[in-house]
């Protein structure tokens, strides 16, 4: 099956749930946010792969589908929080809950949200459901340490690699990677298999933030963000920390200078972007991304499902880390 | 057992918890206030009537230990939250988690604290661990919108006392009756018993929280509150509320001048309070918390248990009835 067909199986269940929760849910602004922000769209990439890798496992996707929602309630309550603590404006190009509403109503709508994600699991039964139920309590609390990295990111200047791949493997990669294995163990695959589809999803979602860092300073405008607004908010990328581990004691203090400066120029931009170019970033990056993308990948192979079946895993994979750049 | 003794049970659980957890849970900023806020005290009442339920209904009560836990935690999560939204400086005469840090530390703690008072419940199995699991999430949900109501009730000008029970029971009776059920859910109690202990919990939360409106403009001061607090916010609550239902025009008209005053004036205090005495509404304000206790009492009367287990919800009750006014 397609990745589209998944998406519009997946849509269709949610506007269902939707429609059904309007008639029923008091009070309002404690559920339209909800609403609000479960339909502006994305990518639906979470509860894809869940459904995804139900299905490719062998198991009914239908049986998928609370599951799935579950993921997208999850990622959607994270996104609300995460917006009123980043004060941001817009997502997807609407306006964000806290910013429609307001921060009280972002905060307690927030907190509704994961719990209908929790409450989506409630048809699954016994040992299935045990294994969701921790798998998701586990990378739930990995998601919000991930959160608070970042944030003490931001007023630290002795950050390693090491500790930036923690950070966003926390924040990005474990719910990918879960919401893939919750697939499987839906569809009652190997615990083998559980644990490659997990680590396929990890690598992938490392990969695929590896890859944003990277674009957001060498992509081109067409991508959709702005170029170069991770350095205009001294962001501690993958690119600035590889180049202060590179760098010489000037370069580096130059580097260390241009990142304690507020400012937002665009000269402050080129003058970053030049160090990077210096010290090789741009390829150092896409080596590491290619890494953790063929890390990814060399799980799919080792699945016990057909060559089939793995190309759609492996079409996924390529799908999401060769965008049009 | 007596009460203290449940407490004292809860509180060495606790203790052990927190020092297990200290050792292991990274960022600090994320658990140190949850450590905090846990530690700061308070009445213990929830998870003490989880402890109490499951013994009295003849299950050992340290199989009940997590789920206390866990609904202690998630007591506590809605409190980080609400202070945040309502902008509380102090709780239990320390500073609020997002005074001490900040709000997004405060956010984000609070959301993994519900987190983790979801993991708590995690070595509960099959169907216990199900209908546990369901009531939690049912119970959590209406918290939050009970909470949405009160803070709706704020900028509404037509909130009739039913709503008025509405908010209360779903911000504060719940919770105190799923904290039993849970503990006769744990104890294999009938399903009757359940139901039962339930509507002790749910009538005598409201009860609780009808006497704190009570105690608010009549108690005296040692009760550890400002008198009149309540009146100084113009807040509605059910004195207001059965005012507005009684008056006549001018002394409606009266009371809404009042309350939209936005001043905190000694005299507003005096002159809402003159207004209460003259439509007798102490009187009918203990009445209905009579009415409440009674009902919840009678639950008790009717519960398959001996008398003497009987009689420890009866003074559990009478504990939390009849504090020095």
């Amino acid at each position: 099956m397609e990745i589209q067909a998944y998406k519009s199986i997946f849509l269709d269940f949610l506007s269902d749930k939707i429609t059904e929760n309007k008639k029923l849910n008091e009070p309002k602004n404690l559920y339209d946010p909800i609403h609000y922000i479960l339909q502006i769209g994305g990518k639906r990439i979470r509860p894809i792969t869940t459904l995804m890798s139900c299905d490719l496992f062998g198991g009914d996707l239908k049986t998928a589908l609370p599951a799935a929602l579950s993921v997208e309630m999850f990622h959607n309550f994270t996104l609300i929080h995460d917006d009123i603590m980043d004060k941001a404006s817009l997502r997807r190009g609407n306006e964000t809950v806290h910013t429609k509403w307001d921060e009280n109503v972002g905060i307690l709508s927030g907190d509704a949200l994961m719990i209908l994600s929790y409450q989506m699991l409630e048809p699954y039964q016994g040992d299935m459901f045990k294994k969701i139920y921790t798998l998701f309590n586990k990378t739930a609390l990995q998601i919000c340490e991930g959160q608070q990295y970042d944030m003490d990111f931001e007023t630290r200047n002795d950050v390693s690699l090491e500790e930036y791949i923690k950070m966003i493997s926390f924040k990005t990669a474990v719910l990918l990677a879960s919401s893939l294995k919750t697939g499987a163990i839906i569809s009652k695959a190997s615990k083998q298999d559980e644990q490659l589809i997990y680590d396929f999803g990890f690598n992938l979602g490392i990969a695929f933030q590896l890859q944003d860092d990277y674009l957001d300073a060498f992509g081109n405008e067409n991508f959709g963000k702005k170029v170069g607004g991770d350095i205009q908010e001294n962001k501690k990328t993958f690119l600035y920390l590889k180049t202060l581990e590179l760098a010489s004691e000037k370069d580096k203090e130059a580097l260390l200078v241009l990142s304690s400066n507020k400012e937002k120029a665009e000269s402050k931009v080129e003058k970053v972007k030049k160090l990077y170019l210096k010290y090789k970033i741009p390829e150092l990056s896409i080596g590491e991304i290619e890494n953790y993308t063929l890390k990814a990948f060399e799980c799919v192979k080792q699945l016990s499902i057909s060559n089939s079946n793995k190309d759609v895993f492996i079409n996924l994979g390529k799908n999401l880390m060769y965008r049009d750049k």
